[in-house]
C-alpha cells in the first residue's frame, strides 16, 4: 500500500500526533492503554532528541508490530516479582513489550533506592525497550543517578572470534544538573550500529576499519561487505586499537543483565526474548544534592569550554546532542520519513484506526 | 647507584620476597604495618598477573615512594566516614596511600551488600591505588559481583577537544565462575596507556591513529609525537570511530569517583589526590548463586569456543589473559627489570633495611 519513494521528503509530525497513533496502533494489537502510553512515550522519547535508531520509524515496523502480531511478543503479559531483597528485586516479564517492563523495573530500582540509599532490578523475558537513556533519565529526574543495560541478540564479535557472541549491549547512565541539563551517557558497546552498515553501503563510501568484520571475522572497510557479513566489531575494533575493552564492556552488561536476571547471555538468548538491568543511586545518601547538581554543572562548563580541535565545532557533553535536538524537535516537529510515516497510516488503518491524512 | 643497563636481562624474584621487600619500604617511609602489607598485597597482584604497568617496577620509583618521601602522599592519615546510609558511604582518605584506603572502602561495600544485597562507597581524599581490579575481586570472592573505579589527573581528550579533561579513568568489575577462573574486567577508558606510547617510541613501528593525538589535538601516527604531547585519545579514537563512547565512560567514571565522591571531577583534581567508587551486589540476593556461576561458566566456555579470527590465536574472556600469567608467575617469579630491581634495593638499603642481593 505503500506509495512514497525513499527519496520523498520526511513528513513533519508533532510528537503528541505521532504518539496517539502509536498508542493507538499497541492498543488495537491488544496492549492494555497504560502500557501502551509508556511504550509510545519511550519511543517518542528517542523521537523527539534525534535518536531515530530508536525512534518509531525503525522498531514499530521491524520489531514490535510484528512481534505482537505474530504473539512473539506477548501484549498482556503476567509481569511477576520473583526474586526480592531490601535493596534488589528480579522481574520476570513473561514476554512481554520491553517498555512497560522496563518502566516498572527503574521505578521500582528507585523506590528502592529513595528507602535505602540504592536499588536496583534485574530483568528477564523481557523485549527491546527502546532507548536505554531513557530508564536512567527517570532516576536522574528525581534526583539520583540513574543506570540502565539491555543484553541482545549476538551480532558483535569477541575479540580474535570469527562469529557473533555478544549483543549490541548498551549502558545508559543519567544524573542532573543544576543549572545545566542532565548528563546522558547511552551507547552501545559495538563500534557502530548496524543502521549506520546500511547507510554507508548506500553511499559507498569506506566504512573505517574498526565497524565491522568479514566473513572471517577480519576488519573490513567496504560496506557491503560489512553489510552481507553483519558482523559487528566491539568499540574500539581489533585487538590492537583496544576492542578487547569494548568486548569486555559487551560481557559486564551481559553478567549484569543476562546473568544476574537469569536471562542468559547475548548468545545463549532466544529471540526476541531479552534482558534487562537497571539501577538507582541516591545522590543525597552520598552527600548535598546541590553540591553534586553544581559540581555536574562545573564539568560541563569545563568540557564544553575546553579549547576545540576542529573549531567551529565545539567539546560537547554525553547528551548535548540530544538535548539540542529535543529543542529543535519540540518546535518544529519530528521529521519522519514518508515510508514509516505511510506504513504507520497504512497499519492504522489497516485496524480500524481513524488515522487521517 | 644503579649499576644495571635498560638491556640487563631480568631479576626473577618470588612474590614473596617482592612483597616483604615493597612492604619494608612502606613501613620505613611511615606507612603502618598493617597498611604497608595491603599496598604490598595490590602491588604483587598485579606483578603476579602481569599487569606490569600497575605493579611494583612502575608506581613505586614513579608514585609511592617519591609520594610518601615529599608529603604529598600521607603515611599516617586519618581516615573517616564522611557520610552514610544503609548502602552507601563516603570516606575522606586524608590524602594517604590509595590501597590501604580502597581495601577499606571496598570491604565496607560488600559488608553493606550482605547485609541488604548491595553496597556503594565513594572515595574523596584518595591518590592512586594501584590495579582496580583487585577491589572488584575481593568482592568475587565472597559470590558478589564487584565494582571498582577511580578518577585520575587529566591526560585524555574528549572527543573534538585540544587539551586533556579527563583521566585514563578506568573501570573494572569482576564475577565468581564456578569451576572457571573469574570473569575479571579491568580497563582504562582510554584507547592505550602513557607507558605503551613510550614503549611504541623506543621501537619507532608507526602507532594506530586511535591510541594519542598531536599538539592540536588530531590523532597522530607517530610516537614520537604522541610521547612529546602526552594526549591519550579516549577509547574508540576519533568520533567517527566511536571515540565520543570512550569519553562519555570516562565522564561516567566521574560521575561515580569524582563527583558522588566529592573528590571533584578528573580535570578539578590537584595531584596526587583522586577519587574512587567502589560497589559489591550480593548475587544471592538476585537468585540462585550456584546458576548464577554455572551461567558464567557456560559463558565462558561459549566465548572460548568460538571459531577464532586468526587461529592458533583463541578467544579469551576477560581475566584469562592475567589468570594464564598467574600461574607462571607464581611457578617461576616475578620478571623485574634489573634496573627496577636495583632500584628498589638501593632505596631499601638507604633506609636502613636488610635487602640481601
Amino acid at each position: 500500500m505503500t506509495r512514497a519513494t525513499p527519496d520523498a521528503a520526511p513528513v513533519m509530525v508533532t510528537s503528541d500526533q505521532l504518539a496517539a497513533l502509536v498508542r493507538q496502533i499497541f492498543e488495537r494489537l491488544g496492549v492494555p492503554p497504560s502500557d501502551a502510553r509508556i511504550a509510545a512515550d519511550v519511543l517518542i522519547y528517542a523521537d523527539l532528541r534525534g535518536i531515530d535508531s530508536h525512534g518509531v520509524q525503525l522498531q514499530m515496523q521491524s520489531v514490535y508490530i510484528p512481534g505482537l502480531q505474530a504473539g512473539t511478543i506477548n501484549a498482556t503479559p503476567n509481569v511477576r516479582v520473583v526474586a526480592e531483597s531490601l535493596t534488589t528485586s528480579v522481574i520476570d516479564g513473561d514476554r512481554g513489550l520491553g517498555h512497560p517492563i522496563a518502566h516498572r523495573a527503574m521505578l521500582r530500582a528507585i523506590d528502592k533506592a529513595r528507602a535505602s540509599g540504592s536499588g536496583f532490578v534485574a530483568v528477564r523475558g523481557s523485549t527491546h525497550f527502546g532507548a536505554a537513556g531513557y530508564y536512567a533519565m527517570l532516576a536522574a529526574e528525581r534526583q539520583m543517578v540513574g543506570l540502565a543495560m539491555t543484553n541482545a541478540p549476538s551480532r558483535v564479535l569477541p575479540t580474535h572470534g570469527r562469529e557473533p557472541m555478544l549483543g549490541t549491549n548498551p549502558i545508559a547512565i543519567a544524573a542532573p544538573g543544576g543549572r545545566e541539563p542532565p548528563v546522558v551517557i547511552d551507547l552501545a558497546t559495538s563500534t557502530t550500529s548496524a543502521g549506520r552498515l546500511r547507510l554507508s553501503e548506500r553511499s559507498g563510501e569506506p566504512i573505517p576499519a574498526s565497524w565491522a568484520a568479514d566473513a572471517n571475522g577480519h576488519p573490513t572497510t567496504d560496506p557491503a561487505v560489512a553489510v552481507h557479513n553483519n558482523k559487528l566489531l566491539p568499540l574500539g575494533g581489533a585487538a590492537e586499537t583496544g576492542g578487547y575493552k569494548g568486548y569486555a564492556l559487551a560481557v559486564a552488561v551481559d553478567i549484569f543483565a543476562g546473568l544476574l536476571s537469569g536471562a542468559g547471555f547475548s548468545a545463549a538468548l532466544e529471540r526476541p526474548v531479552v534482558g534487562h538491568f537497571f539501577g538507582a543511586f541516591d545522590i543525597g545518601a552520598f552527600g548535598s544534592v546541590d553540591t553534586f547538581t553544581t559540581m555536574i554543572d562545573e564539568m560541563a562548563r569545563g568540557l564544553r569550554a575546553t579549547p576545540p580541535s576542529d573549531p567551529p565545532q565545539t567539546v560537547l557533553v554525553p547528551g548535548d546532542p540530544e538535548h539540542h535536538q529535543l529543542a529543535r524537535r519540540s518546535k518544529h516537529g519530528i521529521p519522519l520519513p514518508a515510508i514509516s510515516y505511510e506504513f504507520l497510516i497504512d497499519t492504522a488503518r489497516a485496524l480500524g484506526i481513524d488515522a487521517g491524512a
